[in-house]
């Protein structure tokens, strides 16, 4: 069972002042925690998980969690933030990934201040999928540690670097081509991206990118569009530019 | 302002029964209201807003709609399904799509019991974006006037033909080619479709599509992953499969 004092700790780390403070953050749910035990390079704090979870990955749990707690779904449910929580829910210190420096290789996203937890979720996971090297945040971006972020990103939050730093001074030190996803963009379909790599930028929900960071962009794209939507969700607008960056080079 | 009858009324067209009862469904906030009013194919039954709103689109409301209320954000937050909504929220008569009958052209989804309204919504507006000609989804599918449909939609919904049917009966029956999104798929970026269109069936965010459609199946086809993510949202391989699709035909 989870007591009073762990339930309170749990809903802290909901929150991103409590998550600084404590430096650390949740896992729910069976698909994410599996991936979070198998990935040795993070440790965990403290595994709260049902029976029927302990039972299934015991031996993983025994290696990997410094310490367990059997509880139920409804203790689950009550502390974590997912409704329902047949699995079970571990906190997780922050990871420090290496220091981002400036890439001069690779594949990089550039995130201006994504708002919407479920959006940076999902753009871990098609970072992940195209196997980018990493993801470089504004400030403002939402915070990758929120839990509705990590359970968006499906456990490539455990393998996807992420940096939050002022992007107006990351970008002005960069050697690496810049793109950036713009509606009068040149048509990606027609555009031959180099090969050594680069930096796509993408603007925040509603307003694009901003305009300090435009001077930086060797590259404006965007997506050709056959109907009549106005725009293209943030994520799947990446996911289709990822997919065309790819596509020559991946192999 | 809202009165008891309308707000319960407003309430029940939240609840997939009573839209079918009433044979309506609502469209709430700014954008997706200006796209309503816009589209004359559409009647507007009742129109509650706020003065701002109606200040803003007087001429275009006292054309379209047949009845409309001054009313607050208050009010509509209490009534709707947005928390914040400074603009209004209509009741819209159910539209009736010419019928669907077996294609002979274009480009369609098909849609295999998709379950997230969000995904419904977003996948309305990809093919919205790449011109599709329609959705026929499974009867398992997520309703497509469910709020959070329409709200994912982004407007999409009012110009996308959606049919709901049996899909191993539809199916059965089509000539043009069809295509289905499988782990285990050829290579979509080395794959070249057909110019004639055809149709391209997604399956369910957990099962992936039914092994009874797969019989009907012409090509099988993946989206190549150069990272380790195990899969990608279905809103996501949609839009990726439509880039593909149309970049070579779309001009």
């Amino acid at each position: 069972m989870i007591t009073k004092a762990q339930q309170k700790y749990i809903k802290a780390l909901q929150i991103k002042k409590y998550r600084k403070l404590h430096q650390a953050f949740l896992v729910e749910g069976e698909k994410s925690l599996v991936e979070l035990l198998t990935d040795t390079r993070w440790p965990v704090e403290t595994l709260y998980c049902t029976e029927l979870f302990y039972e299934k990955y015991a031996t993983l749990i025994q290696q990997r969690a410094a310490s367990y707690i059997l509880t139920t779904a409804d203790d689950l449910a009550k502390a974590g933030t997912l409704t329902n929580n047949q699995a079970g829910l571990a906190v997780v210190p922050w990871f420090v990934w290496p220091d981002l420096g400036n890439p001069t290789q690779g594949r990089w996203l550039i995130l201006d201040d994504i708002q919407d937890p479920g959006n940076l979720g999902t753009i871990l996971r098609i970072a992940d999928w195209y196997g980018l090297q990493g993801i470089v945040c504004s400030i403002g971006t939402v915070d990758v540690y929120n839990p509705k972020v990590v359970m968006a990103s499906m456990g490539a939050l455990l393998r996807m670097p992420v940096y939050y730093t002022d992007l107006q001074e990351f970008i002005a030190q960069q050697s690496l081509p810049i793109y950036a996803a713009m509606l009068e963009g040149k048509n990606v379909h027609q555009f031959n991206f180099s090969p050594q790599g680069g930096l796509l930028l993408m603007g925040n929900e509603g307003h694009g990118v901003q305009p300090e960071l435009l001077q930086y962009v060797q590259h404006s794209l965007h997506i050709p569009r056959y109907g009549l939507s106005e725009s293209l969700n943030v994520a799947i607008a990446t996911a289709v530019l990822c997919d065309n960056w790819l596509r020559d080079f991946g192999g």
